[in-house]
């Protein structure tokens, strides 16, 4: 019996073990195991994988039984035990399930969109699809997250940021590839024209019939399609909408056949209209077309790792999911450049023994579910190719979980070979759990040395590196000797341009002039715009031997990813939290807990109810804050500074006026007040604030303050 | 006698004056009153200013004591005077002016590029004009220049930071008049199509005839043109380049007629081809959307401040001078929104001593000099429209200042009426002295209520701020009741349409339907689709009145706008210095001094001659180093981190073996070192990043170390 918990788990044996379980309907069923196989964690796996070990060993025990035809109570005995441990497995899948899907999405977009924490852009000419704007907390939690990934990672590494153009030359994205290759499949209804992105149609239909039709033939082609459809052609596209007769889902209309088309935002650069462009797709490409520079800066040597912030843009077809796919997003991308003979990792030791959840292809492929290892595991057993990549996996993990996402939700997917580019070699994706699904939030790939190949082949100029030989070695060189009198009075003006041409001929080319002359007794030499017939004695070609001290070699390239809005909706989903029975609240009751990144940017609220204390202490320490002089109740004020997160609040009230003056400080998840003299609120802020002391600290130095927190004295 | 300083200098009277300094050449009598006419500085007008000051009283004395027949003695010395402080006027000009040009933009261009400050993008590719990448110094000193301006303007003032999206559509910008008017005159070779933009192509011709004609009356002409040329038609460029006979500056071939070239870069956002749109040319249009959600941010108060930073994009016509014209660029806009009837600023006593140069529109179409005043002076005096104007005129000079621009290099110019928005009230440009003139960095403009309005108008939604009255007031108001069984009757399935529009008639449509049917007995009623003709009785209008609490007003706005890399580039050329004689340094002399946006990132430079010293204790601090274990001396790497201005550098070498184990640390520009113990280098490296101690701290606390830069150790 296979286990049954990978994304392709496979639905007819979850169908069948949930017969075992009466209470469950049908329908619940197939709902619930879709679910299932959508979510996997370290935690629930650690539960779930003995108990799954052990079905297995009672499953070919009971076999083993029957097969030496063993006496029927002792078979039904073996029966009975297997039939516990499924039970068991069953409810604790049930309890994960439900347990994780409590995010309750329509009550936090609502509150996303009003606190403006982001929003459609341009919502009052009517919004445009998949374009954002972030809000002042939004904003905040963004550049605090991307001032967390610069500490993490640039300064960690001593990376090289940089800081590119997004309008980018035509040919600049034809050697990349992204030019021809940059597409998704599009059909449009045949009636209105309205355009859908072939493969989310086909996934949207899949599931809808997956959660309707019974026949578990049917289930089982379905899965499968869903997963190959990555790699489908627009062939395979066509063939599946035709059997499924899948129509426009917004009238019902035909559909047209696919069609590629290329997510570029094309430009023209300049007033000529002669020079075409477009905006980047990635920011990669920018660090790749700087290589050269980039050495150079670090001395010439490698490994050194280029790191860049920054926007890019993809025409989406249909784009929906809000942050999830969007048509202008902030990514935050590193190229690791390395010797693709070395890619073991000095500090990989420091990080060794990160243990997360890996879903190797294997398991994908096999309807395996995923598994818990560390890292150094992983590596050592060549699930992760080597070490470089795999030390960026676990600084990814820990910088996720950094920033606020919940370890219970993330997992490392590795590509299968139908969905990674052709060039890559390895490739992961750290994937967060959300009401989405799992979503990607960042790709780390090993793209070995495709980019810079493709770069140095499309302009000419090498994009090595140098590297020193243990020991000189002789190298055999051949060079063409032009006979320089002899071409000028044969060929005048065209003399210089064939001389030079002859000089700079590369080993290969040489050797091919020689072998033209040696069979024909002459040779054609090709200019540009022209060619021209040498005769044999015209050059000569001469061999000999060179010492070389060093060799050229093509890095590879890992490329850790990361989508920048996709990381941010993940820590949402995963700090948001409905308050049961919440009666100091009566206001709102849903909010976001534990926001870690938003600390630094409105860390404190303050309440003057009383204008006596200026807020210029926290300023000069540039200490953000929000000041709500608003008419409000104090609980509706908190209330509204909770909503948006602030950890911090201070009040100051009419109790201030009183010897010695103290002000309220709160903290916002537990609740808790404490009296603070206003002397020594300054240093207090501060302190939380650097995190020099932290809340319990504060708890135990100042007095408790009682005060409910819907009334206030006045 | 008029003052002689103005950019609008009378050349005629400069050229007179030279006269009487017969050193000069002619030649170089025009060059430098050019020269002169660009640049003025607070240090050179405060000498300056009562020389001229004396001059005229002289001038004035002469005159008088020839109108009054006074003896020839007297009259021969009052000359004499004059002549002398015309003299000293001269010589003062001549030695500023030297002063002030000494920047080598050759010798700093390569110092940048060399070193990856910046460079133009896909150089391999051949480039693109216009389009530059920062490489690791420059963008980490653009993200430091960032981060110093949130807090010198975010933080302080708790603006709300926004990231709005750059793919704008077409409806937006129309209504913001982009669309229409954000355009430059473009000349082509008619030849060969090379586009130029005409108002440059008249700019150099200018220059360029100024500096060889000798004609007076030519020079008066064609300085004419230069102060009117930001306000030229297309008709007034056309005859300039007629009567001048100005050819393509590359070919000398004719040019075709002036024709406007919109600076936008279009775009398709979505697969249809039917959603027009734009990259933004501004960041402030994602502000101004989006001001009914920052207003309820604010709880429905003004004043209060918005800010974005992020990049806008230009497809300027032929880009030239490195980054000051750029085809994409990061701008810092604020935008400030306030009761048009209250624009004093509250904090504006803070800031009212700030003394600086402002050069108002008078002064330069008068030839005057520019003034050097307080703030509080300029908005007593009414220079300055207002004191929020004022107010961020002085906080942008401290911010200038505060990031490295030389105060003598830095004065505030008005725009004139030619140049300025038809909707402004008034606007000032910080502008830096440059060797490519005075360049506006940071324009400060009183935008009034134009935007708002416009995207009110264009969208039908309100973006308007509710101020409460004194006293609540009685309104006259009048609807427009329909007889809704009539207009069943008559229009039938148009009967729906036409009550509704009816119940939404403001007050003046109210009006005017009642004038139509008093008049007439019948009116019009315009449905957008289809016009009806409505019978008097169809409707009633009735007035009636109601109490007022709030008046609605739309805010009027101060936009502070930086193109941070112009800033930038001010800050390289007044902090950029080539050594004299710097025996010490024998590798490379010239070098950036006093950068002081580079704190917080590359603070330290590593050499490890020793590898026992890991740089953790700094990563652990999140202090940015950089560490070069090349072979190279101790001399050639110190003036390799010298010309990246890294400000410290730590030496690790065979001494730091001895016990007590210690390391040399070094400051850039003074090039001091001391001996400090290991143990304490992470604290002192801390306490130095921080600014909790400085360098001559640092000097008292350990021992000066005397050893030679050129050698070390081994």
């Amino acid at each position: 019996m296979r286990p049954l918990c990978g994304v392709l788990a496979n639905i007819q044996l979850i169908c069948r073990r949930f017969t075992v379980k009466e209470k469950f309907s049908r329908k619940r069923q197939v709902l619930l195991s879709l679910k299932i196989k959508n979510m996997q964690n370290p935690s629930f796996e650690e539960v779930l994988v003995p108990l799954r070990k052990l079905a297995k060993e009672q499953g070919n025990t009971v076999q083993k039984l029957k097969d030496t035809n063993a006496p029927a109570a002792e078979i039904q005995k073996a029966i009975q035990a297997l039939k516990l441990t499924k039970e068991s497995i069953a409810e604790k899948e049930q309890e994960f399930a439900s347990n994780i899907m409590k995010v309750d999405r329509f009550k936090m977009e609502d509150l996303l969109k009003r606190r403006f924490f982001y929003d459609q852009s341009f919502a009052i000419y009517g919004g445009v699809t998949g374009l954002y704007d972030y809000g002042p907390v939004g904003c905040a939690m963004k550049a605090n997250l991307l001032q967390i990934w610069r500490n993490h990672f640039i300064i960690e590494e001593n990376m090289l940021e940089v800081d590119c153009s997004m309008l980018t030359p035509e040919q600049v994205l034809m050697a990349s590839g992204h030019v021809d290759r940059f597409c998704d499949y599009m059909v449009k209804d045949v009636i209105n024209g309205e355009c859908f992105r072939a493969d989310h149609l086909i996934k949207a239909h899949v599931e809808k019939v997956l959660n309707s039709k019974k026949s578990l033939e049917t289930c089982q082609e379905l899965t499968d399609i869903l997963a190959r459809l990555d790699g489908f052609s627009g062939e395979d596209i066509a063939n599946v909408i035709k059997k499924f007769q899948i129509k426009s889902p917004t009238t019902g209309n035909n559909l047209s056949e696919p069609v590629p088309f290329n997510l570029m935002f094309g430009i023209q650069i300049g007033p000529t209209g002669l020079s075409r462009g477009f905006l980047r797709p990635e920011t990669a490409q920018g660090i790749f077309v700087n290589f050269k520079r980039l050495l150079q800066f670090n001395q010439g040597k490698l490994p050194f790792a280029a790191a860049q912030i920054g926007n890019s843009f993809r025409n989406e077809i249909s784009p929906r999911q809000g942050l999830i796919r969007v048509r202008e997003f902030t990514m935050a991308e590193i190229e690791h450049f390395v010797d693709p003979s070395e890619k073991a990792h000095p500090k990989f030791h420091r990080v060794a023994n990160e243990r997360m959840v890996f879903f190797s292809a294997c398991n994908q492929v096999d309807g395996n579910p995923p598994s818990c290892l560390t890292i150094g595991e992983a590596v050592r057993d060549k699930l992760v190719a080597n070490e470089t990549l795999g030390y960026y996996i676990a600084r990814v993990y820990q910088f996720l979980l950094k920033v606020g996402v919940d370890p219970n939700k993330l997992r490392f997917r590795q590509h299968m070979s139908n969905e990674m580019a052709h060039y890559a070699t390895d490739c992961w994706d750290a994937e967060c759990y959300t009401t989405h699904g799992w979503i990607e939030c960042v790709g780390i790939a090993d793209r070995s040395c495709y980019d810079l190949t493709q770069h140095s082949k499309a302009t000419g100029v090498r994009l090595v590196a140098e590297k020193r030989l243990p020991e000189p070695r002789q190298v055999e060189m051949v060079r063409c000797i032009p006979d320089k009198r002899s071409i000028w009075l044969k060929f005048k003006a065209d003399g210089a341009n064939i001389i030079k041409t002859l000089e700079n001929l590369d080993k290969e080319a040489c050797l091919h002039l020689q072998k033209q002359f040696e069979s024909t007794g002459h040779a054609i030499v090709d200019l540009g715009d022209k060619c021209f017939e040498l005769e044999n004695n015209i050059c000569k070609i001469e061999k000999y031997m060179k010492a070389e001290h060093v060799e050229e070699i093509v890095p590879s390239v890992v490329e850790p990813s990361f989508g920048i809005g996709r990381v941010l909706y993940a820590i949402f989903e995963h700090s948001f939290r409905v308050r049961d029975n919440d009666e100091q609240r009566t206001v709102r009751n849903s909010e976001f807990v534990n926001l870690k990144i938003l600390c630094k940017f409105f860390i404190f609220s303050i309440f003057p109810f009383l204008q006596s204390w200026h807020p210029d202490a926290l300023r000069s320490k540039n200490i953000s804050h929000k000041v709500d002089d608003s008419s409000g109740s104090i609980g509706r004020r908190y209330a509204r500074t909770d909503e948006i997160a602030i950890p911090f609040a201070i009040t100051v009230d009419f109790d201030s006026l009183l010897e010695p003056h103290t002000a309220t400080l709160r903290e916002r998840d537990t609740m808790h007040q404490v009296r603070v003299p206003l002397s020594e609120l300054p240093t207090v802020v501060e302190d939380l604030s650097s995190g020099k002391v932290v809340w319990s600290d504060v708890m135990k130095m100042y007095p408790v303050f009682e005060q409910q927190e819907g009334t206030v004295k006045k």
